[in-house]
């Protein structure tokens, strides 16, 4: 089963159904008005669903609408358009790794065993084609492409099995990254709070039986494709070097309080050892150039760029559809337009 | 205009309106369903629960109820009984302080300048009589009392001014710390997830204009009473030593994205240079002791241990009522009795 929200009538957005190829799609609000909602009370309301999908997929459902054109239009907001909780993990260790190799710094041996994890904002995701607003290109803006797990209720020190059980979606993140930000705000102690901004969703999330044997220890084992300005930047395996799977990282970020249904759980930046992949991330192309040839080139984003993320199966045909977004200057202290 | 949550029928609670002497209530569902519904429709809605509020006051409510007994029966949610983002400052210098002291540590000039703050989870917050639920007594379980705000739509790169304007509400939050969790936890360099649990809120939340002139520059200017089983830890005064006011902490935290209506941002556990107000947290009590006498003598605190947090104005009068907790132990992996 594959789910989207549209924008408004209310910030939590409007629950749709949509096919597998991405075409066609129901609002599901007669079910659930929104995928919070959802997420509360899957097991009533998700067979209900299920249904729907099914029908949809035999194109029976009279209310079905053209889910290309709402999205292209901006009318398709992040599967979960708000969530109470973001905890993103650092599952690829050749990301961490050549950070610590661009600073002559070794990985702890914990990481191997312990995750990295911090909390960040998602109190107002972006759609899959919102701008990334910025106030300055001094900031040194980044795309991260992630894998993200949205969770049911999962109780404290949950085993990682169970942690399995409560994953009900998939889908994709760009977790937006500010790098000259980042070393003083590190340098403090105390995490990311400026030098993450607003993240986005890709324009549907699915079920992980969507994924067939793609699924598996808590890992996607697909590519994942990051374009900037229209030139790929890499298509790293999502599933080839993964330490942690989600089902770890999700029973890591439970480990001394319950996860409420909504929480996201991420991968962290898709990175392999294979050079040949590419990189999910500017900062980990701007490491590898400055180890090898003494100096990063690759640019962060400017204003007017452009990133795609988007995740294929082996058919060729996209899971979740692609996160497009243009960066884009922001005036400081101006309220966006409304999002509802 | 002072403010409460009720649990049920949802995990969002139900809105009422408390006199000022936390005595009597009534539901305001007819005009705001929940808290975070009105704190998104704050204009439109919060002058006619001030005329519920002025109503109440003066006995004209029919529907009133004994808040007191329904406080007592544990059927008080925290005001805002889930909050999309959960931003923790560190205002009272202080207590940072007095843990680098302890390790033989000094403070960064910057601290003095750029806010101390982290990101921790609130989709699940503790009423204020909701039992600390622990895995073990050796997490070293700590309470920190602070004052939190909570606001409107502040948009990314909003002045100190703009912050301060967006303020709605005030409360009492106990930051519940598990102190000896967070060496290694923030020796990896990501910040807090497992150090912190659950957090508590009191059981009123006031509009600024309740504190009178005690509500000055970001600050409240009273005291607030921590006690441990009944014997008093401290009566730290949030407006004493405060090197940041609420609205600059706002303004940090909105630096490079929106915050939406509904966030949380807090002070930072409270502390006063002078030593005779006593602490809001063990850890501080635990770090005096060290350095004065060599060692720490003060517990964490045990299961059956209880915890109350509470500010009181000039005439003596509960501003927010009190935050009553006790500690008991949990089981993992096994979802506790439902919120809503």
């Amino acid at each position: 089963m594959k789910l989207a929200s549209l924008k408004g009538p209310t910030r939590d957005g409007t629950l749709v159904v949509v096919d597998r190829a991405l075409a066609r799609a129901v609002k599901a609000d007669g079910i659930a008005p929104t995928m919070q909602h959802l997420l509360e009370n899957w097991d009533a309301l998700a067979p209900k669903l299920r249904d729907v999908a099914a029908s949809l997929e035999g194109g029976h459902e009279r209310h079905a609408f053209d889910f290309r054109q709402v999205l292209t239009r901006g009318e398709v907001a992040a599967p979960l358009p708000r969530a109470y909780e973001w905890l993103d993990g650092s599952a690829y260790l050749s990301h961490v790794e050549r950070v610590r190799r661009a600073r002559n710094d070794k990985v702890p041996e914990s990481f191997y065993k312990d995750p990295l994890m911090y909390q960040g904002g998602a109190g107002a995701m972006m759609g899959p084609r919102d701008p990334i607003r910025a106030l300055s290109e001094d900031w040194g803006i980044d795309l991260e492409g992630e894998v993200v797990a949205l969770v049911g209720d999962v109780p404290m020190g949950a085993t990682p099995a169970q942690a399995a059980a409560a994953v009900r979606l998939l889908t994709l993140v760009n977790d937006v990254s500010f790098r000259r930000l980042i070393p003083a705000e590190l340098a403090k102690g105390f995490g990311f709070v400026n030098g993450k901004g607003a993240n986005a969703l890709a324009p549907v999330a699915a079920t992980p039986d969507e994924l067939g044997d793609r699924w598996k220890d808590g890992r996607i084992h697909l590519p994942m494709t990051c374009d900037v300005n229209g030139k790929q930047l890499g298509n790293p395996d999502a599933g080839a070097d993964a330490q942690f799977g989600l089902h770890e990282l999700i029973a890591h970020a439970a480990k001394t309080r319950d996860l409420a249904a909504g929480t996201m759980v991420g991968t962290g930046t898709i990175s392999n050892h294979d050079l040949s992949a590419g990189f999910a991330c500017l900062m980990e192309a701007r490491l590898v150039e400055q180890v090898e040839t003494g100096a990063a080139k690759t640019p962060f984003l400017q204003f007017g760029d452009s990133v795609r993320i988007e995740m294929r199966d082996a058919s060729g045909a996209s899971v979740f559809g692609a996160i497009e977004q243009q960066v884009i200057s922001a005036s400081a202290g101006i309220q966006p337009e409304p999002r509802g």
